[in-house]
This record gives structure tokens, C-alpha cells and sequence, in this order.
């Protein structure tokens, strides 16, 4: 047998026991070690994509783990290899596919929101999802390679290089995976936040943070970068004021990273677009290389996953979890899956 | 004597009799053939910029004539030599500047609005702006080299490739011109206009239009991109609906060129933004290269610049341009400036 937390609707959850599911053709079966969670795995559970999660739903792709058992057709992966997943699955036929841009399939299926998550100690994936990891690399540390892609994935689309300044507003855990993946390029970072215990984070952390609602931030910036504004600008809080800031703090050519989901439309300063020849850029999700990357990050301690890890929670209590992401101080949340011992 | 017409406030223009300037150092005078008039212009004499422009003021930027007289300690241009300007001064101090961006310059001056402009017979400038003209380019085309420079910028920053799609969202003057331009590119182009006149100006230069009153936009332009979307979209109406347009058609990785100037912050889909991956891209101006290439095809016929001039009226008469661009049914609107016969 296995055990499995079933998110059951209105941030209930429902531990039991379930079969583990024999992987068929072109599946592997994982033992999970930890699962993360995330800002959408939150929403999930306060049942804001109730019209997408069909319910009992097992959900979570934030994880580690190891092989368990490899299905008939799987190359390239042996029991026992550590691994974690990019929980995307994509048509392959569709123009975005067809043009290179998988990861934004016109039909793209997330793996643990669309379909069935690792909040469990077994579960089966197609083994095309599957990503191996260094040996060495701890498992708890692992379950952080797919946010730390995330952060990867938004720094690469951001042009950001050496000698440059780059601002992030917001300083949750995606933001300060930014920041920290931002200072690996040698440019100088700033981290705004409003709260005081994730400043405290993240100057723990070695980011520099600034408290927009006691400095004149435009000042800051504009003394900070000898008048010339800062290259890039990573909106990781999801707020008109953050897009508004975002725009004021802009160098001449400057890149405003869009990496918040904004669920309605925000007002943008388009006069500073045209004055300064600003961008904007989209980020969504990761492509391969961002998983390769962020692998190395993790593994040579230049993300320090470990330190983000605020708390660790065993299955049995995964509901726990989300209340205390929910009560706030946390960053991020592992559940244990007891898949691995 | 020379002859300039001065705008003295609220719509008015004054014609007169002005002692030509000799041109000191580095400056040069010109023989003033053609001055085009923009929306910029048309501002300006509505008093929408009067916080700007000191009255009276000769105004006018889009410009062709022949230099009549060089002043010491110019190189490079001799009389006779048939030119029009780049009407910019930088102050290749400021981060813009010594970042190669001198176009956007933090203390940009724009010439015919910041300082005096060609809407006379005689005009002495710095012989750092001029652009020297092949012999037999008509002077009357030369006056839309600068329009044709700012869609060739545009179109530039746009990156736009053979085989792509893009859609103009507005068919005045500079929605047709970056029409022509991205034409020359390879790429498929398709224009939104609501003004049946002006779809028919664009159909008529070879533009394929659709009323976007008329016909389900999207719809169309899925179906002409096989469901990808467009590559590229200008919005050039500087309209809200425009930009929400604009998002909508886009496809995986599309760029918005956001050409207009939106005086106030507009909505923008930041959820499209992201879920497509898109980029906003601001444009301001042109640099020393689009000149080269506004040149090239002007020359070679590519941007039919002849076509699009709908009417000249004489220096003594310049006032009867700005009414018959506010009553519409013009596209470009020259005055003849008497300088070269």
C-alpha cells in the first residue's frame, strides 16, 4: 500500500491509503521524497481552481524522489536514480509546439493540477516528465529545482548580464529565487518588500532589500544606478502598484519582467513605454534548459535551497502545510512523502 | 528676405518677412523645398503643447530642401546638396547616451518643437543633424523620409521576419507607412482601420484592411494564421481598445509595438502577457541607421512616399494644412516652402 492526501475541496485534505499504481508502457512508478508547495497549490486548496481540479484530487509538483519501478518502453532511467519532474506535457502539434515553444503548448497539461500530483509516497508519471539528478544532490533540496527553474527561466528572458541592476519587487519565494538566480549573472540586486520578516529573509539571504512604503524608492534607485534607472525590473507581486512601480524604475531600454499572474488587467504606463523604448516580457513556466541550469544551481549551492526550507511536515499533516503558508512567516513548505527513507 | 510662418497661439499661424540667419560655426543654412506636417504639428497648433512650445514659433521637422550657405568649420556638405534633417539634439553625457541610445536621450531636444523649425524658406541649423539625399530623389518624397524613418524604426525593433504575420491597428499616415515598411521585410501584413476612407487609401498602397467594426478580428486573424496568432502587432490607433486588440491577437512569443503614444496608463492583459509569453516593445523616434534605410527605400519606390502626399499648399497658406488635416480625408499634407524652385 501506499498513502496519498487528497485535496477534497474548501482546504480540506483526506490522508489514505491507496494502491500504488503499476506504471504501464513508457511510465516509470517514483517514490516521492518531498513535495513543495506553491502560490498555486495554495489557490488549489482555497478552491479558486475548483473549475479546474477535479475533486479528490491529489495535487503538488514541486519534488523529489527516486525510481521505483520502470515501466516496458522507458529508456535512460534505472531504479534507485534519484530524480525530480517538469510537470509539463504538451501536444507537440500545435503551433506553439511546432515553433519551438512547448512549454507554452496551446493544450498544455500541468502534472499535478490538470492531472495527478506527488503528494503521495508512490506515483506514476510518464517517464518523459522524469528529470535525473546528481547523485549527492540532497533530496530535500531537490524539491526546489522546479521553482528555482521558474526563477532561472524569468532571469534568461530578462537579458540580464554583469554590471547591470536589476530591481525585484516582491520577496516571496519565487522573488527571492530570482533575486538569488539574478546575482549568479553579476548584476547588483534590490529586493522590495513591504513585509518586514521577508526582508529580514531576504537580507539573510545576501539580497539587499529596500521598504517601499518608508524610502522614496525612485530615489533610491535613481542614486543607486548614477541616474540611469535599473536595466531590469522583476514584478513578482501581483499588485497594480508593483507594474506601477515597475515602470518608474526603468532605465532607458529597460526589461520589466512580468512574472506575477495578474488575473485582471492592470493599468500601464504606455507614455513611459514610448519615452524610455521600455519592454515588457512574459514569462511563463521553464523550458529544458532552464531544469539543466537550475540543477547546477542548486547543486553548487548558488541558490541555497536549504535555507529557504522554513518547514518540513510529514503526509499525515500535508493540510498543515497550507495552514501555515496561509498564517504567513514561512517561505517555503516541504511535505515529506516517506517515499524515501 | 525670407519668409517664415510662425504660430502665435490657438490655431493661428502668421506669415511674414524674416531677415534669413547666416550660419555661425558648425552650422549650415538651408533652402527649405518641402515641410510635412505631423501629428506632433497638429498638436502643437491645437495649444495642446503650448507648455512646450515658446509662440511664436516656427515649427516643422519633416523637412527637404538644399543647403544654400555653410558656415565655418562644417565638413562634408557642400551648396546645392539636397538634404533633410534628423531632427534631434543629444547631450551625449547622460546614461542614454553613453549607452548608445542617444535618440532617447534624457535631455533630448527636439527640433521644430524644442528649438525652431523648417516651415519657412530659409532655415540654419547645426550641420550635425543634416542627412545628405541621393540627387534625384524629388524633394517632395524627401519630405517623408522622417516618417518613413520612424516606421522603419518601428518596424525594426518589431524584428519582424519573412514569413511572420503583422497587424497595424490604425491606417494614419504612420500606421501606413509601417504597413509598407514591414511589407519589405517578407512578412504577411494586414491593417485595422475603422475609417472606410482611410481602408481605402490603405487598400489602394497595397494593404490588405479589415474593419474591425465590422468583422470578428480575432477570428480572422486566426484563420490567416493557421490558429497561431500574429508574430507582431503595431498599435498605432492609441486607442484602450487598440492595446486590448492587440494582446488578443498575438501569438506564442508575439511582439506589441506599442507605436502611438497613450497619454494616460492604459489596461493591459498582463494574464495574456504571460500565458503567451508576449512582449510589449516601446519605440521612440529612429537612430542614424533607419535614415539610411528610410532612404534606401524611399529611393527605390518600396514606400510609395509620392502616394501618400494628398495635398500642397503654399508657405503664404500653411495654416489651410493644419484645417484640412482636422477635417480628415488627407493623408500627408505638405507645405511648399518656396526655398527651391
Amino acid at each position: 500500500m501506499t498513502r496519498s492526501a487528497h485535496y477534497v475541496g474548501d482546504r480540506t485534505f483526506v490522508v489514505e491509503d491507496t494502491e500504488p499504481v503499476p506504471p504501464g508502457p513508457g511510465q516509470v512508478r517514483i517514490d516521492v521524497a518531498y513535495t513543495g508547495i506553491c502560490g498555486t497549490d495554495l489557490h488549489i486548496a482555497h478552491g479558486a481552481m475548483d473549475h479546474r481540479v477535479r475533486v479528490p484530487a491529489v495535487i503538488g509538483h514541486e519534488m523529489s524522489g527516486r525510481i521505483a519501478e520502470v515501466g516496458p518502453d522507458v529508456e535512460g532511467l534505472r531504479v534507485g536514480e534519484p530524480v525530480t519532474v517538469m510537470p509539463l506535457d504538451w501536444c507537440g502539434e500545435c503551433p506553439a509546439c511546432r515553433g519551438g515553444n512547448a512549454h507554452i503548448c496551446h493544450r498544455l497539461t500541468f502534472v499535478g493540477i490538470d492531472s495527478t500530483g506527488s503528494m503521495q509516497r508512490s506515483w506514476t508519471v510518464p517517464a518523459k516528465i522524469v528529470v535525473p539528478l546528481p547523485e549527492g544532490l540532497p533530496l530535500d533540496h531537490a524539491a526546489l529545482i522546479e521553482p528555482t527553474a521558474v526563477a532561472v527561466h524569468d532571469v534568461r528572458r530578462s537579458r540580464l548580464t554583469a554590471g547591470e541592476h536589476a530591481v525585484v519587487i516582491g520577496a516571496g519565494p519565487v522573488g527571492l529565487l530570482i533575486g538569488k538566480v539574478a546575482q549568479t549573472t553579476g548584476a547588483a540586486v534590490t529586493v522590495l518588500e513591504l513585509d518586514p520578516h521577508r526582508r529580514a529573509v531576504a537580507a539573510e539571504l545576501g539580497l539587499p532589500t529596500v521598504d517601499p512604503a518608508a524610502e522614496d524608492v525612485a530615489g533610491y534607485v535613481q542614486e543607486w544606478t548614477a541616474g540611469a534607472g535599473a536595466e531590469v525590473v522583476f514584478e513578482v507581486s501581483g499588485s497594480a502598484a508593483g507594474v506601477r512601480t515597475a515602470t518608474d524604475l526603468l532605465a532607458v531600454r529597460g526589461r520589466l519582467v512580468v512574472v506575477a499572474i495578474h488575473p485582471v488587467p492592470r493599468e500601464v504606463d504606455l507614455h513611459r513605454v514610448f519615452w524610455r523604448e521600455l519592454e515588457l516580457v512574459g514569462v511563463r513556466v521553464y523550458q529544458h534548459d532552464d531544469y539543466v541550469e537550475a540543477i547546477r544551481l542548486v547543486r553548487d549551492g548558488l541558490v541555497p535551497a536549504g535555507r529557504l526550507i522554513s518547514r518540513v511536515v510529514p503526509l499525515e499533516d500535508a493540510a498543515s502545510a497550507f495552514r501555515a503558508l496561509e498564517a504567513g512567516g514561512d517561505v517555503k513548505v516541504l511535505v515529506d512523502c516517506g517515499g524515501v527513507a
